[in-house]
C-alpha cells in the first residue's frame, strides 16, 4: 500500500514565534515538530531581546491538514506564542511568478525614438517586406506559446483557464531557467477543438513554437494533429511527447544497466491515455515490438472492441504480436518492463514477482505511483517514478526546454519523430559512466541537460531538412533600402 | 511647407573607422558629417596604436537615404577607412526587445516543488474554487494584453501581425517602464471583427485588461464596443482614447495659458478617423459645445450625407450648433482651436491668421504635422504637435501606462468616461506652476505622470463603483482548506 507522502516545501509554512528566552525553549519546538512527523527547514532570527526571542521557523509538511496539525501542536506548547503563519507556496504565488521586461531601460528621448516611434517603424517595414525577419527583429524567434484550455491540469482535471494559469506560469519559468526560452501562457476559455485550432492559428505568426499543455484526451490528439498540419512552426503536446521522450531515455539506460535489448524485451504499458499511448508509440518507433497495452478492461488484442478510440486502434494494429489476452496481472507474467501511467497502487507485489528477472518498473502515476518503491525495489532491476523524493525521477522538464531551444535555434518548422528520438538519446547519454540502477536519468536541475538536448535536436532537425543550418540573418546596413 | 525632419537616434548609425593618427583627422570627419547635415552623437575609442586610430562614431540622420549619403561622404575622405556600419535601430531590435522572466530563480528541488509540481496544484485549487483569486495568485492582476490585427500600424497601414510586433513590443516596454504593468503582445492573423472579438473573449480570463491597438476604423469601433459589453475587465482602444485623453490634457492647459474657457471657445477638428472622433467626443463631454468636424469634403452639418459612417452621424447629431458649412478654411475663421489628426501641410498660414486671437493649434499628423511650428508659432497662442523634437509633444504614452496601472490596482471592470476625464485632468495638473505657452504638457519621460494618472483613475473608478477599494486578498493560512 502507498505510504504517507514525504514532507515537501510544497507544503511548507513559515511560523513567526515568540519563545521564552531560556535554554531548551527551541528544543521543545523542534521535538514537537519531529513528533508530528514534520521537518524543520530553516530558522530565521527575528529578534532576541527581553524575556522572549522571536524566530521565523520554516517547516515542511505533507498536506494542509498536516500543516494545521503542526500548528496546533506548537500552539499547545507552554510559553510559545504564534504571531503569524504564512503558507510558503501560497506566498510564493502572490502576484504571479513572472514578469515581462525590456532588455534595455527607456531613459532618454533617444531610447523612446528607437524602441518606439518613430524608429520602430523601420523593423516593421523590414518584416512587412520579408516575414522571415520577424525571427530576427522581434521576440518571435525565442518565444513559445504554452496553450491550454485547462481541461486536464495535473491531477486536478477540468479546472478552467484561470486556475490553469499557475501551472503555465511555472512552465514558463522552467523554459526560461533551463533553456533561455521565453514562454507565454495562453489559457483559453473554450473547449471546442475547432475554436482552439482556429485561435492558435490566428496567434501563431508571432511565436516560434506552440507547446500544447494539459488538454484532455481525445481532444488533444485532434488539436495537435490539425495544428501540425496547418502551421509552419513546431507544435508539441508536452503531456504526450515530453513524457514519452523522457520515459524512453529512462528505458535506454534501464536496459543498459540490466543488460537487455529493446528488441528482445516484453513490455506492458498500463493506462492508455495520452501519455501512455505516446510512450508506447515512441517505444515502438525505437524498436520495441513485443509491447502490450492494458487498460481497465485488460490487454488490447485482435478481439478488443476499440469503439472509435484511435489510441486503442493503434494498439490493436501495432502491438501485442503474440495476441495475448487477460488482465494486467496475467499479461505481466514474464514481462521485462512495466510502464504505468494509470492509477495509485494498482500493481501488486505478486505481479511484480511474476515478471522476468531484472524487471524494469516505471510507476509514474502521480503523486502516488502504481506501486511504491519501498515495496517493489528489492524484487526488480530498476525502479523509477515521477516523484522527486525517490531516485530515478522521470520528469518532463528534462525534455521540453532543450527540445524547443534546439528547434528555435534552427527555426525548425516541426518537431519530428527523429528529433524526439534524438532528444531521448541525448538525455540518456548524459548519465554516462555514473549509470547505476538508482541513477538512470539525470536530475531535472542539471543545467547540462537542456544544452545537450538542444544540440541533438538541432542537429537532427537540420539533417532531416526541417531546420536551417544558416537561417536568414537580419539585414546588414547595406541592405536597408528605405 | 514642411521642412526637413530632424536628425534622430531612430536613424542613428555606428560607423567603425580607421583614421590616420595625426592631428586634425577627426576634425575632417566631423566637418564632413556637419556639412551633410548629420549629427555626431557619441565617439567611442576602439584602439589608438600605430599610424591609425580606430573609432566608433555614432551619427544621427533623418532617413536611410541620409545615412547612406553620410557614409558616402565619409568614405570619400582621404585616408579614412570604414570597417563596419551598423544601423542602431535595426541592431536594437535584433532578437526582439523583451523577455519573460521569473521573479525568483529555480535552483533547488524546493524551488521546483513550490513553483511547479506538486506545489503549484495548490494555488490552482484556490483559483478553481474562487476565480477572483487569479488576481492574487497569478500574473493576471498585473497583465494587459495588447491586441492588434496589424491593420493600422503607425502610418504604415495594414502590415499584418508579424510586422506589427515591434510596435507592440515597444508598447510593452512603455507599460513596464512607466507603470510596472506587464503587457503581452497578441497579434492576430485575422481581420474579421467577429473572429477578433471571439478570440479576445477566449483569452480574456487570464488578463487584467485589454489594450486594443492599431486596428483600422471602422472595425476598431465595433470590436471595442462589443468587447466592452461582453467582458468584465477594462477594454481600451488606445489609438482613440489614449490620444483623446492626452489631447484634452493639452487643451486644458492651453486654455489656461490663453485665458479661455472650454465652454466659450469655437473648435475645429480636422480628420474624422478614430483618433479625431474620440478627441471630439471627449472635448464634447468636457463641455466644448461649439465644435465642428471637418473631413475631406468639408464641415459636417445637418445637410451632410453621412452614409453609414457612425462617426459622421455622431458629429451631425452632437456638434456644429450654428450649422456652419464650408471648407476647413471657411469654418476655421474666428475659431479658437484647430485640432488636426489628418494630413501633412494641409493648414495654411492664411487660415491660421483668420482664427481668433491667441488661437490654439494642435497639429498632430505624424511625422509631418498639418502645419510646421516654425511657420505657425508666431501667429498663435499655443502650438503643439505629436513630435518629440518640438515643444508641447502630445504623446499617448502620457496616458495608457498610468491609466491601466490605476485600473489594475482597483481591479476595475471597465474604463469609464469619468476615468478618462480624470486621467486628462491629472496629466494637465502635473504641469502646475511651470505652465507656459511652450510647456502645456509634461514630458513623456517624466516618471511622476503615470503615478499621478494611476491615482486619479483609481480614485475615480472607486467613486463610480467600477473599481474596488479593498479587493479580495489572497487566502490567509487559516482559510486554506484542502
Amino acid at each position: 500500500m502507498p505510504n504517507r507522502p514525504s514532507n515537501s516545501a510544497a507544503y511548507g509554512m513559515k511560523i513567526n514565534l515568540h519563545i521564552p528566552n531560556i535554554p531548551g525553549s527551541f528544543m521543545r519546538i523542534a521535538k514537537a515538530v519531529a513528533d508530528a512527523n514534520a521537518t524543520i527547514d530553516i530558522v530565521e532570527m527575528l529578534s532576541d531581546n527581553g524575556p522572549f526571542k522571536k524566530r521565523c521557523v520554516h517547516i515542511n509538511c505533507n498536506s494542509i491538514e498536516h500543516e494545521k496539525e503542526v500548528v496546533r501542536v506548537i500552539a499547545e506548547l507552554e510559553g510559545v506564542q504564534i504571531d503569524e503563519i504564512i503558507d510558503k507556496t501560497i506566498e510564493y504565488h502572490i502576484n504571479g511568478k513572472m514578469e515581462i521586461k525590456g532588455f534595455s531601460p527607456l531613459v532618454s528621448k533617444s531610447d523612446l525614438s528607437i524602441a518606439y516611434t518613430p524608429g520602430v517603424a523601420r523593423p516593421c517595414k523590414v518584416i512587412a517586406a520579408d516575414k522571415e525577419q520577424a525571427y530576427n527583429l522581434t521576440c518571435k524567434g525565442n518565444t513559445v506559446a504554452i496553450v491550454t484550455d485547462g481541461t486536464a491540469v495535473l491531477g486536478l482535471g477540468d479546472i478552467g483557464p484561470e486556475a490553469a494559469l499557475p501551472v503555465m506560469e511555472g512552465k514558463c519559468l522552467l523554459f526560461k531557467e533551463f533553456a533561455g526560452v521565453d514562454a507565454v501562457p495562453i489559457c483559453v476559455a473554450t473547449k471546442d477543438p475547432d475554436e482552439i485550432v482556429k485561435l492558435v492559428k490566428f496567434l501563431a505568426p508571432t511565436y516560434g513554437g506552440i507547446n500544447l499543455e494539459d488538454i484532455s484526451a481525445p481532444r488533444c490528439f485532434e488539436i495537435e494533429n490539425r495544428l501540425k498540419q496547418e502551421l509552419d512552426i513546431p507544435v508539441f503536446h508536452d503531456d504526450q511527447h515530453g513524457t514519452a521522450i523522457v520515459t524512453l531515455a529512462a528505458l535506454y539506460n534501464a536496459l543498459k544497466v540490466t543488460n537487455k535489448k529493446i528488441t528482445d524485451i516484453k513490455a506492458v504499458v498500463c493506462g492508455l491515455g495520452s501519455a501512455g499511448t505516446a510512450c508506447a508509440k515512441m517505444f515502438h518507433n525505437a524498436g520495441l515490438s513485443n509491447l502490450i497495452g492494458v487498460d481497465k478492461f485488460g490487454a488490447i488484442n485482435s478481439k478488443t472492441d476499440c469503439g472509435d478510440n484511435p489510441a486503442f486502434k493503434w494498439f490493436q494494429e501495432n502491438t501485442n504480436p503474440n495476441n495475448e489476452s487477460g488482465t494486467l496481472d496475467e499479461v505481466l507474467k514474464g514481462a521485462d518492463l512495466f510502464l504505468g501511467v494509470s492509477a495509485p497502487g494498482i500493481l501488486s507485489i505478486d505481479a511484480v514477482k511474476s515478471m522476468n528477472e531484472n524487471a524494469i518498473i516505471f510507476a509514474m502515476a502521480n503523486p502516488v505511483p502504481e506501486i511504491m518503491p519501498e515495496l517493489a525495489s528489492e524484487f526488480v532491476g530498476v525502479m523509477a517514478t515521477g516523484r522527486s523524493d525517490y531516485p530515478n525521477q522521470i520528469n518532463n522538464v528534462l525534455a521540453f526546454p532543450g527540445l524547443f531551444r534546439g528547434a528555435l535555434d534552427c527555426r525548425a518548422t516541426a518537431i519530428t519523430e527523429g528529433m524526439k528520438l534524438a532528444a531521448a538519446q541525448a538525455i540518456a547519454d548524459i548519465v554516462g559512466e555514473d549509470l547505476a540502477t538508482n541513477y538512470i536519468i539525470p536530475s531535472p536541475l542539471d543545467p547540462a541537460v537542456a544544452q545537450k538536448v538542444a544540440q541533438a535536436v538541432k542537429t537532427q532537425a537540420i539533417n532531416e531538412g526541417v531546420g536551417q543550418i544558416h537561417p536568414t540573418p537580419a539585414p546588414t546596413f547595406n541592405k536597408l533600402e528605405f
